[in-house]
């Protein structure tokens, strides 16, 4: 890995508030200690903001980091269509997927050291032949990774979560949950939780699917039949796991001291206990795939994109996770 | 209402913690400012805790507000059976039940004015022909109230919240949740929040079923053919409403401060942000029935029963929950 390379920021869609956010992100590096980061994306997204910085197009990376004491460095991607902030313009969503494969290369070529992708809007991309639930199967794809490889972790400086099973209607939730999807999850967290956060002996709490931990089978027999043969599967492979807890006594205070990730049935049951507890600086990561991949967590926040009003709390969170995660990786 | 009256405290089950944190609350009474209430249950399971307080059996509530300064009163059930701490006895479960018929039928009658139930062990007490899921079935049953009308509220300082659907396995809340049952729980809702807890206009926000509520249909069709139906109905009556808000903003800081009370679509969603914000000054809250009645939102916890180790935060704040809502009712 080097050291020196910096971070690939991609712009997400340009109508949301991704550029907004690296602009944002460029003006407080020094306030907020940032290492060296690229902007991969159209100049006119940034040339619309309201307050934009400084910023240089540069052809490769071999200046970016002398650049970026002054200049927010952009490696262009072109659109030839007009950009409207809080507009979607699929015309432009060529420009927002060839941002992140850029970007996805030059981290797989070790130019870049991390990726943070800006938020995109899925709808507008189906048109392009983005065929994804969002990010995560792209850049699957993009790395030649088997998706059921790929692990969306959570992190806040509160809690980090991982959920088994992620974008499906909640009905769904129950008849795609797995024991050996458990057990994947479960493995490529702990590998990544040792390789890429510095933790010598992980330790995971495992949620319940049901109320009450399905209270003996009363109100629910997956913690039965599903959750519990995978957690003492992992454990014969002397991976540090605990449960099924019912979700509700799972994220209180004293028991969030007693792990490192909680791993979670569904979207909401990991999302709800993050945000509650920190809804400006959690981060999105991608594990599972060679690369170091953090996002804001957050959407495209079209309503007031231009405005001047996006908090960037999660944008530096996003940026301070992918250089810490790097740095132990190296 | 009889303002002087007592507050009905029900032992739950003698082998839990339910007699300690009564007995507790009483040696703190002056501490937390506590009403007179009544303990009804065995005194036997007063005497066999470690520090139990100077209690007095009455035989009627008419000297119950004088004999609290000095002795916690005692409306005697009796057992034949042992009790031990930690470990249940299914002979004590009529006891447990007979504790309950009498608190509801003083509070129906109004000698006492609230009523607090201690925890209960369900399974222990099938056998003696209880048949309800929990307090709430058993407690719409002996005040003659349609189980439907009965609706369940987690309170703390922090936040309330209403879950629509309760205890079943997560698999089954999508086909249990319909646009009756919402507005039902709407309703009983609001006419509580008027009468119980003195807030004017109460405004409710609710949440969605799915991930990113439903974004649009591609993650589960419950917003759009059941929950935002329920939401428009209730609006043309004149209630102050508003969603359904993607579970996982629903809880942040900012959001809480728009609302009263949290609509929950099932068990988990409404207790995990619950606890996760404070998870020892919770308060279970019946509504729809015509009795005012709280409980600690926690279980028997037979595993530190005896051990003077239960935290009373949950107990005080029932209490004083009862003794607020009684008083708004008066």
């Amino acid at each position: 890995m080097n050291g020196a390379a910096p971070i690939a920021i991609t712009m997400g869609d340009p109508a949301g508030i991704g550029p907004e956010l690296t602009s944002k992100a460029w003006l407080s590096r020094k306030n907020h200690d940032l290492p060296p980061f690229v902007y991969i994306g159209c100049p006119e997204a940034l040339k619309i903001l309201p307050n934009y910085p400084p910023f240089k197009i540069i052809s490769n990376l071999d200046d970016c980091v002398k650049t970026f004491e002054n200049f927010l460095p952009v490696l262009e991607i072109s659109t030839t269509s007009p950009i409207t902030l809080g507009t979607l313009n699929k015309a432009n969503s060529l420009a927002v997927v060839e941002a992140i494969k850029r970007g996805v290369n030059l981290t797989l070529a070790k130019e870049c050291r991390a990726l943070v992708t800006g938020p995109i809007q899925k709808s507008s991309l189906y048109d392009v032949g983005f065929k994804f639930a969002g990010h995560t199967g792209f850049l699957a794809d993009l790395t030649a990774t088997p998706p059921d490889q790929t692990v969306m972790m959570l992190a806040s400086p509160e809690l980090k979560v991982v959920p088994v099973t992620v974008h499906m209607a909640l009905k769904d939730v129950a008849s795609h949950l797995t024991t050996r999807k458990m057990e994947i999850t479960a493995k490529v967290l702990i590998k990544a939780l040792k390789e890429k956060f510095g933790i010598n002996d992980p330790k995971i709490a495992v949620s319940a699917l049901n109320p009450h931990a399905g209270e003996g089978g009363a109100m629910g027999q997956e913690e039965t039949s599903i959750i519990s043969p995978a957690i003492e599967a992992l454990k014969k492979t002397n991976i540090n796991i605990e449960g099924p807890y019912s979700a509700d006594s799972l994220f209180t205070t004293p028991m969030r001291k007693t792990y490192d990730v909680a791993l979670c049935m569904y979207h909401d049951q990991a999302l709800i206990p993050l945000k509650t507890l920190d809804f400006q600086n959690g981060v999105n990561i991608t594990l599972g795939i060679p690369i170091i991949r953090t996002s804001p967590d957050h959407g495209t926040a079209l309503n007031i994109a231009g405005l001047d009003m996006a908090n960037i709390g999660s944008m530096i969170a996003a940026i301070k996770m992918a250089d810490q995660m790097s740095q132990n990786d190296a």
